[in-house]
């Protein structure tokens, strides 16, 4: 499998056509964007850890009856995954309350909330990626009624399953963030990454930040903390 | 009936115990506040046109089936209500794309959604109201489910009601606020006001702005338009 043409650059990411139909190729970079970009730098092998450990946890979602765009790893920072058109919503999934959240809404960080909140937000780097609800999304016409229920039907059980098997290895999963995409038979599957940069990972006994609000928040120790989740999932 | 004792002063009604047993005095003022306060002014006779604006469309829906606080007008600006505990949404109403909602989802003010769009708010000033979804609205405890299924049955079903009955009178209801409470009894009924200081009213031809907008951009002639309403629902 070789890469045709790189469709798209994100902050963390590229995506590249391939000589296969139907088959994209991810490739993880080192930078790292916070603040809707307005924060920039980079963290040495998060390119590589991210691959890895999105890949990890999207084979133990497969293996649990979620369909995921995953397909092979093909080296240290490059995926191959199924081409999809992604629903343009960020899916965000809490358990406890933290960052943007325990702002907006006043609640101390680290209170655990009485139920799971789903939210959506409307994928927008322009709008600064403005929170939806489910009519905004019916009214915007950024998926149907059939796909949004699948979608949170989906995440809801993404919760279950890693919130178990991370909490096995001492990690508490306070939240994350979720993308899907439309398969070329219409069918919704999960796409993007799950990885450090997308979740916060809270050492569950010592309540340490393992996941990208070490940079966001200049705590320091960010490297070692996306080390410590690779090492923790993977045993290396 | 008399006031005995002043409960709540808020940014354009003083609300009011009675002698009587759950029954408040609502009194309307002419302050008028915008952008969470930041905003602050006077408008003629805003008071006592609110009043009987609210009054009157309360008894319209009252009429049509729904629960309201509203008992008996007392004079021009007074108004006798049930006493409620308020549910603490502002539970906001979209047919158009205006105002907050243009300006966060990039919609041009006066595109009509594909679908009516309900929003709730967090009554809470120090945060600047922001905007809930159910899933927090549950984990934060702020109603029950099934409160919160009759205040959006109830939201939906005042909206076709007023969105007709103004129609025939040359008036679109592009959005509006709705605001509900807990009775004695548990059973939540409509409460707050409904005026040209909660709702977006347009001239259905011109699309001339009868509301508070009128204020909140400096569009001038503001007591011309809260007259407009009046005299178009009241024929004075």
């Amino acid at each position: 499998m070789v890469k045709t043409k790189q469709l798209y650059e994100g902050k963390a990411k590229k995506v590249y056509a391939t000589n296969e139909d139907g088959v994209y190729i991810v490739s993880y970079k080192d930078d790292a964007t916070a603040f809707n970009g307005l924060k920039k730098g980079t963290i040495e092998g998060k390119g590589s850890i991210n691959n890895r450990v999105s890949n990890h946890l999207m084979g133990l979602l497969h293996q649990s009856g979620i369909p995921t765009h995953f397909i092979e790893e093909l080296n240290e920072r490059e995926t191959a995954v199924r081409a999809v058109q992604i629903v343009p919503l960020e899916v965000i999934v809490r358990n406890i309350a933290a960052g943007s959240l325990s702002k907006r809404l006043g609640l101390e960080e680290g209170t655990k909330l009485k139920t799971t909140v789903l939210e959506y937000c409307y994928k927008n780097d322009d709008l600064g990626d403005p929170m939806l609800n489910e009519y905004h999304i019916k009214a915007m016409e950024l998926a149907t009624e059939d796909e949004l229920a699948i979608i949170s039907s989906y995440s809801f059980e993404i919760n279950k399953i890693l919130s178990e098997y991370l909490l096995d290895l001492g990690i508490e999963l306070v939240d994350f963030k979720l993308e899907f995409g439309r398969a070329d038979d219409g069918s919704i599957i999960l796409a993007d990454e799950i990885s450090p940069d997308t979740c916060r990972f809270w050492d569950s006994k010592t309540k340490t930040k393992l996941d990208k609000d070490r940079f966001r928040r200049d705590l320091g120790n960010v490297e070692d903390a996306y080390k410590e989740i690779l090492k923790r999932l993977m045993g290396v």
